[in-house]
């Protein structure tokens, strides 16, 4: 069965900000913050990504105009801060932040291209806008950004977009690219945060 | 006497503007910067969150069709950068930045409640705007972002904010609604600068 | 011979790019980043200034709509992947910087001005472009922001955008505004970086 492109793409931008927002969520409760910074930390991870595809590709900033984005990230902030931390899985914020990076990654390319943006640059928007709520979270909390660790990151935002683009551009029908792409982000990156795969540095000299 | 939402509302953004100018200045002066980097920090942190606010809502950004916000930015800086430190009052970069905060929670909110964006998506715009000057230039000069701090910030941003829209929802007339989502948001945060007041961290286990 | 604007400007566009993408992919590599890491942070250092300043004066963003700007930053990462760092000169990643920083000043400028900006925000919108790269690139990597050293930046890019600006309010034929305006902010910048010409610091008291 296909699956237009209309329909399955969103559960993907869903899938993203819920968990940026948890991932924020856990970054403001790790730094002792209060409820309120939470909920805020939570909105700024989550919307981040989404509001500069938006601005990019020229499209009305999704939260503006649907109320569902701000009481979802606010649900999730509450859950956050109502689960103990010690039941949380180890590594819960990376994660999540997995997660979103690959869902991020597949939906910013294929708004980019629903809108008539070129292979190439939609596939660099994907990849900014699904690594931005995680920069935004880390920057703000003051901590060194998960784009300076030796890990997989980048790299999986680019394999997911790149994927989903190039299966997209030779014609696969609608599920198969968003997924296929999703996945390999999402594999490359838990790979990454279980196994420490990661590409070789700089040699430096 | 009932003044409409168009006259009085944007005193607040002059308000906003000018107090944000004036922290960002002080903070370049303390970290002795020469003039123009004092005048840079003045014009980033006080269109900073306004620009944002504008972006959000689809509206032309407001400093560049008006050449005021500029000329009062570096007017402030002039100002900042010639009264000798000593004879600031102290935490005075604070106090300026309580004043912006709750004049642009509630001018930001109101801007967009104007152009017809939803009350809660409307509400969150202003406090991210609100709260976007002061992480500007905090993370530009280096120093730990004042979120991170356990004080009454975006707590103080949110009530101005909630405040605002609950009351223009109700139908309330028209300065209350800005005076009171003000004048809460300074107080409380006023509170915190003079007294500590603030909400209890995450418990943290 | 005189240049009309529009087919000199965007060389500018194209400097400014190549050497902001040579800027973050020497920090990347300085860092010891992966090759994917060398790629992200030369994309984000040179399109970052350009992008702020299209949402700023209402333009579609210049790198969504062509996709020469995405692959000529993967271009020059590849390059300063593959060159040993002993054969870059000594401060290249400041160089480049400085080369970046006036082109994009003045053509920040000149494409405010060219969709109808008023000339004082116009030059304002220059010199924010000028500065964010380096900002971005700094930040993101963890490195103190060269804005905060005692330098001439801002001034250096401010100097570039007012000249451009007034000489061409004052009718100056074509490529003269850009092309004095750029020689004198690069002259600045590398009188700082070679010299240590700086301005005056606040006196601190």
């Amino acid at each position: 069965m296909v699956v237009p492109l209309e329909t399955w793409l969103p559960w993907l931008d869903v899938a993203g900000l819920s968990v940026f927002a948890a991932s924020g969520a856990l970054a403001a409760v790790r730094k002792r913050l209060d409820f309120v910074g939470a909920c805020f930390f939570a909105l700024i991870t989550a919307t981040g990504g989404g509001t500069l595809r938006d601005l990019l590709i020229g499209a009305p900033v999704f939260w503006m105009h649907d109320a569902t984005p701000v009481i979802l990230c606010i649900a999730v902030a509450v859950a956050a801060w109502a689960i103990p931390l010690r039941w949380w899985p180890e590594r819960a914020l990376e994660w999540f932040d997995a997660v979103g990076l690959a869902a991020y990654a597949v939906y910013g390319a294929g708004k980019a291209l629903h809108v008539g943006i070129a292979p190439i640059p939609a596939a660099a928007a994907g990849v900014i806008t699904a690594c931005l709520g995680g920069i935004i979270r880390d920057i703000t909390a003051g901590v060194p950004s998960i784009l300076m660790r030796h890990e997989l990151y980048v790299t999986a935002a680019l394999c997911a977009a790149a994927c989903f683009v190039a299966l997209t551009a030779f014609g696969v029908a609608a599920p198969w690219p968003a997924l296929l792409g999703a996945a390999l982000g999402f594999a490359l990156r838990a790979a990454s945060i279980r196994w420490g795969l990661s590409l070789p540095p700089h040699r430096g000299h």
